[in-house]
């Protein structure tokens, strides 16, 4: 009776995601874009003291800002970055990508445009949606937050955040962008290196932020489409100057 | 006596203009295009209920939505489509525009790509900042307001309506954007007809919506520059094909 119940919960599951792929195929059908299904996470740490020392000294070589060991550790050692965990594991910058697919099962993609669609908008705050994303030879962690700023009314956080460091993250720029009935929005911005706790970027409010109904206007069926896209800085000075 | 104190207001004033344009170009230079310093205006009302009916029947021949009179009336006449007061005033849509120079004083622009200089973003709210753009043949509002939706928080809220019907509005295409500090970001939509009240369009969030930290970060010394751009929806369909 077990074994038929578990079944009958995965065919269910089954027909849920394929739902939600033709929808996003439907939402981006004519730009042929690679669409990326998110399901949300209930975050499990929300530590405001964990990133106490995220504003200082966070280029290459700097002790880690976000580290929450005592001991005396290898200054080369980058604590665990995922957002969604408190996480005790820490380890070289190179191996960061590996440690969040394979401990905290995060998604990784790649091409220089492709499209999240984060499902279940609907959720309570707090709530992470995260993929990674390989782009340009180097990979990004894109965070969306829904979090109670002000008690009472959630709003929604996007940002992009290199996994390298600060100097390397300069050579970016990142799109974020939400297209729905007539109405456009874009945030374009350098990001942040994951050596910087994405709390803080959130907590000062340097991302693309959405209130309920903005959220609500670009959403389809509790679902929110963001295109992503990123480009080496030069592109973007040049696209600046024309 | 009171003439010297007079006189020394008025070159105080000028010193402060100068200050304000020089800051504007200093901003805007490569772009080339026309700015406009946009001073505050203290709003003088916030009446809840006067565009109670805004989300209905807002077609062309309809009843105007923000009528607050209650005598029988000629249905072409629209009522005052200034934000800032409760004006008493109707007039058929064709004289609004010089209803709205001459008796609010709202300063009129032309051009087809316009920078709005909002100055002193710190007062507190409700504060508007309000111009006519003249483009494509037809006038628009301009309305940047802060706002507290909710108590404590105050934000600010952009749109743009055409001084004409909601089927002439459907014609054209207004683009807001910031840029500033290797950001940008952008907001494009359908302009809304002056019929509908401003009032609604922000209480709905169908509008380019900052928080007061985005605010900061895009502006310059307590001003904030907001490029303006309007386009027909032809144009508009043919770059969201691309």
């Amino acid at each position: 009776m077990l074994f038929f119940t578990q079944c009958f919960g995965a065919v269910l599951d089954l027909i849920h995601l394929r739902f939600q792929h033709y929808k996003a195929k439907r939402v981006f059908s004519a730009a042929g874009q690679l669409v990326c299904v998110v399901n949300p996470t209930h975050s499990l740490k929300y530590a405001p003291t964990r990133c106490a020392a995220a504003q200082t000294s966070t280029e290459q070589g700097a002790l880690p800002p976000c580290h929450h060991h005592d001991a005396v550790h290898d200054p080369q050692l980058v604590p665990c970055t995922c957002p969604l965990f408190s996480c005790p594991w820490e380890g070289h910058l190179e191996v960061v990508v590996s440690h969040l697919r394979q401990t905290h099962r995060i998604n990784i993609l790649q091409g220089a445009e492709i499209v999240f669609l984060a499902t279940d908008m609907h959720l309570p705050a707090p709530t992470d949606w995260i993929i990674m994303h390989s782009c340009l030879g180097h990979q990004f962690l894109l965070v969306l937050r829904k979090q109670e700023k002000y008690e009472g009314h959630p709003q929604f956080f996007a940002t992009m955040m290199l996994i390298g460091t600060p100097t390397q993250a300069d050579n970016f720029t990142y799109r974020l962008e939400l297209n729905r009935n007539q109405r456009r929005l874009k945030w374009e911005a350098t990001p942040r290196s994951v050596l910087e706790c994405v709390d803080s970027v959130i907590s000062d409010g340097d991302c693309l932020v959405l209130n309920t109904s903005l959220a609500q206007l670009f959403s389809d069926n509790g679902s929110l489409a963001i295109g992503i896209a990123i480009t080496t800085s030069k592109v973007h000075n040049a696209e600046a100057e024309m």
